[in-house]
């Protein structure tokens, strides 16, 4: 932490590879520094220059005079290794390296990224390939970014860390742009020493930061990610996220649907929506939404009041926010009346919602006035307030008197401004009230809030079964029938069954039975049964022989060789048909639960959830899962449907969820599919079953999880 | 047209109730004639002043010199019809009323309007509780909006027309801040004469207008709209809409599935896509998609390259483009080489896309040949220039550059602006080079491009079959019965069926029928027979008479009267099920199409197709319907599935759209459902038959259509 701090609050900042030549990238951030007031020591070091902007040159680091906290590397690749290098060795805290042509440029990149990485030793490195990062809090930008030439730059509480370089001098500026003030900006880029996580954790920490913005290409390390989610969740401070790679396909060649239907975006966004993390689904909102958690107010419902000076907008303002599930109730009586008698002899309809001040609106007490009325109404969650071109005439009078009502209570506040008129926009936001030019930005700002607002279905299950042996499991794919008798110790039921290798074996095997039976081929490197000819249904002491005859043939051309096991199963009827898998990506283990059947894979109805660090999900979380699915109805006796054991199948996820929790990431995806969910008090049937380990870990490193 | 020419391009304005303090809404409009440089006669008229602005102001309408072109007046809503009287009877040829308190002020204000639509008479009336017009293209004002402060509104080549007045305002100014050129904005409001679609009409022919943007409350005459919307388009003059009501339940209280699955939105929407108008989704993209449509430019493929000098911002464009379906693949080989020839001895990438001129991006030259080379390249449909912190620098360069390639060819070519640059945006939208701030909107005009691109499945029907008589159906619901012979009738196949009233009958009936039968209650006015009891399957001669005895009972237990009609009918099998519907809402009869069952009805698969003028719909658009359902696969053998018989499908689909015609929008609502579709080569049936009809018309009005 430390070093963190060293790192964003230096006393003494060198800088590697300056110039005096200030159309030049490296002739940036020395002027950069002067120009946002850096009060402590720059050391511009270059062999060629004696003095730059006035300050002392220095030929190499060696020359230093002292240690500086930060070194700012401004050389290129290979440059930058030595000098990082010379840095260590004087003690130097942090340094900053900007050259690109590491890991980011292949494979001699990445040999000099680790180049890199060992001449740092103790020293934490930000980047390389980064821009650098900015202080605003005090004012101290070690960055060669061209945003930073604006000298207006808004110190605040948001703090932006970016794995991509390029885009942050484009937040920089449009928060600039805006009047939202920032903290700090941090460029992680290559990452490879300070990560995004690590700097999460520094930001909780830091009193200049409310909320914390993160510009994120992918996740190096989930677990970490987790823990500064928590960390920053606890403190109070909301995580907004914009994710990229959102195009990209999911995980490829899957072995089971699971792998298919999960899909990598899909992962990210149940990991951010588990944690609390706001993920923003555009730019715009990116900043829009930490501009409306800085304030701080809490939306504990859905019920908005809209304030307007002009018609138009405010139905507008209420379409929008009624597309997205919030209500625009009129005022209760004894608002409308609060309202009415504010009106005097003005004609303005003051008791509907829109509360239209369009004539009245231009009173800075009457306005002052209905903001204070609809902010005590217990009718109403939050109010936006519409800012027509009345209102931009003298925005003063709309900005202050918002503020003066700010102190009613803390339900949120925004401003939407319906003429172009970016200056009431940064004002508005200067002034700690959130200001948007787009009716969509109301809504998504208000959702966000809402979702801060829920409570997190976090909490390790106590597994509550007693798991199985899963010693010496071995490998690969294991067989249909030891993955049910895994799943059936862990509490899911399976169907009865028997393994045979014969005609007659399978014959007894139905007569034991006793109902109608399916046969399949029982063999572990058979994934896709039905595809060669492995499954038949309707089976029973009298058809099974010479069908399982037929299907000997059938499999042996499909694969070339003939099958000599195979599963006798009693025949599962009356069930409603899911899916339910799990499958490890680079984020974790995400337990999938989904509808089946055709038609349902058509929809994508599905839902995931990620396994905490220990242990399998809970009952609540289970529950909510099921409950998320687009057929959850169907489940709970929709149109006099039967209602199915929604119960057993809750308990069941969790159980899924233990064992896989249990064989200690050694799944690479598992899946039941079909899971049939039975009537009430019926319980659910696992029909199938398929489990894929990765090699079992060494001892030492049991218990321990790794990640992609 | 002559007198919409006049409203538009008057000579001569008479300003009714004209006040010489500009502080008031009456104040304005003359202040905003003059300022904005009005070169023909204004006449404030105004008892109680001699001269207002320099002007001679008159005492009264009948004390005018002249008639004047257009009369603008400020009353209330009382005096302005009195207003109108007289203007009317001087020879003006139209008066734009500004005074609210008319029809969207419930009864009396209804009356009033009235009087005055009776008191203008074959004088043409902008409004009432209009915000007025403005002809940018000759400035002139005839608007009280505030937004007419402004002096620099820049003329162009988009229309505005809206029917909300206040939002007029809002777009006047936005369009202005970003650069987007307008040619006329006109706000209809309550439309007691002149409405949205006579504008449309007038836009066509006007030579400043190039597009014309719709910000839409409802649609008064949807048969005019589209009478308009196809000389549009065929002009080449693409319509913008922009529609709220949004959120509005759909027609509620309806006696079918069809009706409650249509809502009013999805009828609008399809009612817009088969016109081949484009919908904005947001506000801003009510000015972007103009903004880029006005440079006339072509999309003919989904391929963009993006040219950036900012290594983040082109990432994020290209995600976004991604997520949107649209390609960026690399550039060819012949491109690539191009590119490296022109890079010398720079480091850049310009062989992947984004292609990166990080460094060399400030070479005004370089810039210049890439772009050319880009839009020159047929690996590419469009090109998206990106615009960093250091073109932003140096903005004329980098517009400049690009306006200098635009003769290339006729490809799109947009920017996107990283930073926060307002000015830089509109400078490029200026210039003709649709700028935009957010990775969304880039995706959004191109999507709109895509579509402006594409052929409209248009041209009526010949019905191609013999159509039933339908003289004498009566009114109301149409029993079951009735309904299928009439379906038959029109082709499409119904299953063969008997009607009985007893017992006897329904036993010989089913023995007849010689396979498995359903029977029914046959009684127009019940319609949800399920519900009821009314409906038992899997029935033969010898359990069809108890269970006939023991419906009766049922139903008579449910509605409180004992049935005695029925129809036993051949059970249908093996079907994939459907719903094909017919439902008439203020837009008029969209037929619907969806997928049966009740895992589709909890995904709403449904796909609407309005019925056109004349006739029903044609083979092509059925098929294009059955091809947007998510379930579509289901139909076409997905995942080795059987396939349907599809072609039967698309011509039931015909058929019952061309019954429905014949019907000459008689019908309230129909509906099969289920319809079955068999597999190839075997049909469908229509397993049961839902039609509602409305009173017969008088025979003069037969032919004509109504809308509500």
């Amino acid at each position: 932490m430390k070093q963190l701090d060293a790192l964003l609050n230096p006393k003494s900042i060198a800088v590697i590879g300056a110039s005096a030549d200030h159309s030049k990238t490296s002739g940036r951030p020395v002027s950069y520094l002067l120009k946002h007031g850096f009060s402590g020591a720059i050391y511009p070091v270059n062999p060629k220059a004696t003095e730059i902007q006035g300050l002392t040159c220095y030929a190499s680091v060696e020359a230093l005079p002292e240690a500086p906290d930060v070194g700012l590397v401004l050389l290129n690749a290979k440059r930058s290794v030595d000098a990082v290098r010379s840095l260590a060795k004087l003690g130097c805290k942090a340094a900053v390296v900007l050259a690109s042509g590491f890991a980011e440029a292949g494979e001699g990149g990445q040999d000099l990224q680790e180049e890199l990485k060992e001449a740092a030793g103790a020293m934490r490195i930000l980047g390389p390939n980064t821009i650098g990062l900015v202080n605003l809090s005090a004012r101290i930008p070690l960055s060669a970014s061209g945003a930073l030439e604006v000298s207006d730059l808004p110190a605040g509480h948001v703090a932006v860390v970016s794995q991509s370089g390029g885009i942050l001098g484009a937040l920089l500026s449009r928060a600039a742009g805006r009047g939202i003030g920032l903290s700090s900006l941090i460029s992680t880029s290559n990452e490879v020493d300070l990560e995004v996580s690590d700097f999460i954790d520094y930001l909780v920490d830091d009193e200049n930061t409310k909320v914390i913005a993160l510009y994120l290409e992918s996740i190096r390390n989930p677990q970490r990610f987790r823990e500064v989610a928590i960390r920053a969740r606890e403190a109070g401070k909301p995580l907004v996220v914009f994710k990229i790679g959102r195009s990209e396909a999911g995980a490829s060649a899957a072995s089971s649907h699971t792998g298919a239907l999960a899909g990598e975006d899909r992962v990210y966004d149940a990991f951010f929506r588990e944690l609390g993390v706001i993920r923003a689904n555009t730019f715009d909102e990116f900043l829009d939404i930490p501009a409306v958690l800085v304030a701080g107010r809490k939306l504990a419902g859905r019920r908005v009041a809209i304030l307007t000076s002009t018609g138009g907008a405010g139905t507008l303002i209420a379409d929008s926010l009624g597309m997205n599930h919030f209500d625009t109730p009129a005022p209760d009586a004894d608002t409308a009346e609060k309202l009415r008698a504010l009106q005097g002899d003005t004609p303005t309809a003051l008791d509907r919602n829109p509360i239209d001040v369009t004539l009245a609106g231009l009173q800075p007490e009457l306005l002052r006035q209905a903001i204070r009325t609809l902010l005590a109404s217990d009718s109403y969650d939050a109010l936006v307030v519409i800012i027509g071109s009345s209102g931009l005439a003298m925005p003063d009078l709309v900005v202050g008197a918002i503020q003066d009502c700010l102190d009613t209570n803390d339900k949120p506040v925004l401003a939407y401004v319906s003429p172009y008129a970016p200056d009431t926009l940064k004002r508005l936001n200067s002034a700690g009230i959130p200001g948007f030019s787009s009716p969509e930005s109301c809504s998504a700002v208000l959702e966000a809030l809402h979702f801060t607002g829920q409570p997190l279905l976090a909490g390790q299950a106590e597994p509550g079964i007693a798991l199985p042996d899963m010693t010496g499991l071995g490998e690969g794919s294991i067989d249909e029938s030891t993955a049910k008798a895994l799943f059936s110790q862990a509490g899911i039921p399976v169907p009865a069954s028997r393994v045979v290798s014969s005609r007659e074996e399978a014959v007894q095997a139905a007569r034991e039975l006793g109902q109608p039976v399916v046969l399949k081929v029982l063999d572990a490197e058979l994934l896709h049964k039905s595809d060669i000819g492995g499954v038949a249904l309707h089976l029973n002491a009298d058809t099974i022989g010479e069908r399982l005859e037929q299907m000997i043939e059938d499999v042996a051309r499909h694969v070339g060789r003939r099958p000599d096991r195979f599963l006798v199963e009693a025949m599962v009827g009356g069930g409603h048909e899911l899916i339910l898998g799990a499958n490890r990506d680079a984020l974790g283990t995400a337990i999938l639960l989904g509808a089946g059947g055709v038609t349902a894979e058509l929809f994508k109805d599905t839902t995931l959830c990620l396994l905490p660090e220990q242990g399998g999900l809970t009952l609540e979380q289970a529950r909510a899962m099921m409950q998320k699915l687009t057929t959850w109805p169907l489940l709970d006796g929709y149109r006099g449907s039967v209602h199915r054991d929604t119960e057993a199948l809750a308990q069941a996820i969790v159980n899924f969820s233990a064992l896989i929790a249990a064989l200690n990431d050694r799944v690479l995806t598992s899946e039941i599919n079909p899971l049939f969910v039975l009537p009430e008090g019926q319980g659910v049937v696992a029909a199938d079953a398929v489990l894929v380990l990765e090699q079992e870990r060494a001892e030492d490193s049991a218990g321990e999880r790794h990640y992609g």
